[in-house]
C-alpha cells in the first residue's frame, strides 16, 4: 500500500440509512429507517422516461436540459436563468458548499440534521455550527440560540423546512426572523425544500419569497415524484449568481441524468394539472396517522408531523441494533440526527413513505416486542 | 446582494466544450467540437433501461446497484467490492479528487490534459503539476520531464490512455515505466480509462493489472454504450480502499440514477456476446478514415490516432470562433488542453463520434473556407 488516503476521508463512512437499510436486509425487518417510497413514481412519469430513453442520451449543459429548466421555472413561479439542475438534492447540497464556503468560514445549522450536511460542510474545510431545537411536546426553534450562535465567521444559515426529521414547518414569522438575522449579518440561507409538496395542514412559505436576494433553494424530483434513485434536483438561485454555481456543479457529475431529466420535464406540468401532489399528501396523511395512532396506542410519545414523511417519537432504553434484531423493525436512532449535544432521550425517527400493510405489520411487531420485554 | 461567494467559484466557468456547442448551435455550425456521439446507444442497452424503469426506481446503495458492480467485475476481471458506481466518469474523477489529495499536495499530470483535470484538483485545494507531452510528427510521452516533475509534495500521478485530446495509447514499457516512478516515489495512480474499447491497433493494457496495489482505475457506461448522458461511470480501487472512496461519493451525489444503473447492469454481458465493441471500432475507424484522409488531403498535418474518438491536427492560423463563425465548423482549439506551456502551433482537435455524412460535410466546408481564405 502507497501513500495514505487524504484525512478527509475520515470525515465520513458509511451512512446510519444505508447501514440500517443492510441491517433490515439481513434481519428480515420491515424498514420504516431509510426514506425511500414503497410506492412506485406515478405512471405519467414513467411513460414519459420510457419515451426519453433513445432520444436524448448524450450529455445536456450542466446547467440542465433546457425544457426542464423551463418546466421548473413554471412550476416554481421563477426564472430558468436562475436554476442549475443537479444529480439529485444531494449533489444541490454539495455543488452550494463548493460555491459558498470553505477554510475558517463557519455555517449555522439546526440540530436535528439531516446526514450530508455536516460532512458536506467538513469537506470544504469549513466548521459546521449546530443549534439545538427545543424539544417540548413538540419541535421549537430557538431563535435566540440561532442568533448566539452567530460569529463573523458564519457564512450562511443552512435551514430545512418541511423538516427531515422533525417533521415540522416553520411559520411564516419563524422564516421572517431567520431572515431578519440573515440580512443583519451578511449571511447566505441555504434553504432545503426537497419536502416543499408534503405537507398536512398550510403550505410551507418559500424561503426565497421573503429574500430572494440571498436564498438559495434546494429542491427534488425524487421526493416529489417518488422516485429517489433518479438522482434529478435543483437549486434556485439568487438572480445571476446561476452560473457560478454551474462552474462548480460541472465538475462533480457534469450533468444529470438526460433521459431521466426530459422525462421530469414532460412530468412536472402533468403532476400540477392531474392534482397529483393532492393525491400524494392524502396518501401519506393516511400512513401517517396510522402509524401516528398506532404508536401511541402503544403508550409511546409522538411528535406528529406537518410535513415530510417522517415521524419522530420517544422509545426510552432500546436501541436501533435491538430494533432490528429482535422486534425485526428498522428506524433510525435520533443520535444520527445529533453531533454537538445529546439527542432527546429515547428520540427515534419512523419513516412512513411505506405501504399500509408494512405500517400496520411495523406496529404489531413492535407491540409484540414491547409486551414480550415488559 | 449579501457575502461574496466563496473564492474558490473563482476557477472555473463555462467550459470550452459546452462554450463551441453553443456556438455551434448559434452559427448551425457541425459540431466537431464536444465528444458527444451522433449515435443512438445500442437497442439492448435502450429496451433494458425501458424495462428497468417503474422497477429500479428508488436510491441504491452509494457503491453501486450490486447487480451492475457484478457485472462490471466479471467484465472487468475485478472483484465487486473493489467497485464504486458513480455518477459519470466526471464524478469518478472529483470522487478520487476528494480521496487522495488537498492542501499542499501536488498532482503530476500530462499536457494536453482532459479539461476537468485542473479544476477538480484547484477545488480541493491542491496543485496541478502539468507535463507537456512531446510533439513531432507522434505524440511523444517525455518520462524524464515527468520524473523532473516529481516532488516529496507529489501524491498521485494523472494518465490517460486511449488519450484524450491526443488519440495515442501508452505502450506497456511506457506504462512500466510510470508505474517503476509512482513506486519510486509513492505516488497513487489515477488511470482514465474511458475509451478502453475504442482503439484501432492492440488493446490498451489497463494500467492496475501493473499496479493494482497503487492504480485506480475510472471508467465510463457513456463511453462504451454511447449514452454520455446517462452519469454511469465507475471506479476501480486498489483492494480494500472502495469503502473510503464511496465516503466520499455518498456526500457528491448520494448514488447513479437508479433504472440506468439496471439498464447498463444488464447491458454488459450482451455487448460483449454480441461483439458489440468490435463493431463499434470498425464504425470509428471508418469514421477517422474518412476524417484523417479529408484534412490530409487540404494539406494539413494530422496526428492520427489509435485510440479514442478524437483526433489531432494543426490548421495553423486560424482560430476556433473564425472556424465556427464563416467555415461553420465547430472544433476544439488546442489551447483548451494547455495551461502551463503553449500549445503546440495550430494544435486543434476534432471529435469523429458524429455522423459519415456531417464529417463529410464539415470537410467540404473546410475546404471551401480554406480556398476562399487562399
Amino acid at each position: 500500500m502507497p501513500a495514505e488516503l487524504h484525512p478527509r476521508t475520515k470525515i465520513t463512512t458509511e451512512s446510519i440509512f444505508s447501514r440500517m437499510s443492510r441491517l433490515a436486509l439481513q434481519h428480515g425487518a420491515i424498514n420504516l429507517g431509510q426514506g425511500f417510497p414503497s410506492n412506485p413514481p406515478p405512471a405519467f412519469l414513467l411513460e414519459a422516461a420510457r419515451k426519453a430513453v433513445g432520444t436524448v442520451d448524450q450529455y445536456t449543459p450542466p446547467f440542465g436540459l433546457p425544457s426542464l429548466r423551463e418546466a421548473l421555472a413554471e412550476d416554481l413561479g421563477v426564472s430558468p436563468e436562475d436554476i442549475v439542475v443537479t444529480a439529485g438534492a444531494t449533489e444541490a447540497l454539495s455543488s452550494l458548499a463548493d460555491s459558498l464556503y470553505g477554510v475558517g468560514d463557519e455555517v449555522v445549522m439546526l440540530e436535528p440534521y439531516f446526514d450530508a450536511y455536516l460532512p458536506q460542510t467538513l469537506m470544504v474545510g469549513a466548521r459546521p455550527v449546530l443549534v439545538p431545537m427545543r424539544l417540548t411536546d413538540r419541535w421549537e426553534l430557538d431563535l435566540e440560540a440561532l442568533e448566539r450562535a452567530i460569529t463573523p465567521r458564519s457564512r450562511a444559515l443552512l435551514v430545512n423546512s418541511p423538516y427531515n426529521p422533525t417533521g415540522s414547518i416553520f411559520s411564516r414569522e419563524e422564516l421572517e426572523a431567520i431572515v431578519t438575522l440573515a440580512r443583519e449579518h451578511d449571511l447566505w440561507i441555504i434553504s432545503d425544500e426537497v419536502y416543499d409538496e408534503l405537507y398536512f395542514e398550510a403550505p410551507p412559505t418559500p424561503l426565497r419569497a421573503l429574500a430572494p436576494e440571498r436564498v438559495f433553494t434546494v429542491g427534488s424530483a425524487g421526493k416529489r415524484l417518488e422516485a429517489t434513485g433518479w438522482r434529478i434536483g435543483w437549486i434556485v438561485t439568487p438572480p445571476g449568481l446561476a452560473p457560478a454555481v454551474t462552474g462548480m456543479r460541472q465538475w462533480s457529475s457534469f450533468c444529470s441524468a438526460a433521459p431521466l431529466q426530459a422525462a421530469v420535464a414532460q412530468a412536472l406540468p402533468i403532476a400540477r394539472a392531474e392534482g397529483f401532489y393532492p393525491q400524494l399528501r392524502e396518501s401519506y396523511r393516511q400512513r401517517k396517522d396510522l402509524l401516528a395512532q398506532g404508536l401511541q396506542a402503544m403508550g409511546l410519545e409522538v411528535f406528529e408531523p406537518v410535513g415530510t414523511y417522517f415521524l419522530t417519537a420517544r422509545m426510552p432504553g432500546l436501541s436501533a441494533e435491538t430494533l432490528v434484531q429482535q422486534a425485526r423493525v428498522a428506524i433510525i436512532p435520533g443520535s444520527a440526527f445529533y453531533a454537538s449535544s445529546p439527542p432527546p432521550e429515547g428520540l427515534v425517527r419512523f419513516a412512513f413513505c411505506k405501504t399500509p400493510e408494512d405500517i400496520a405489520q411495523a406496529l404489531e411487531r413492535l407491540e409484540r416486542f414491547l409486551k414480550i420485554r415488559g
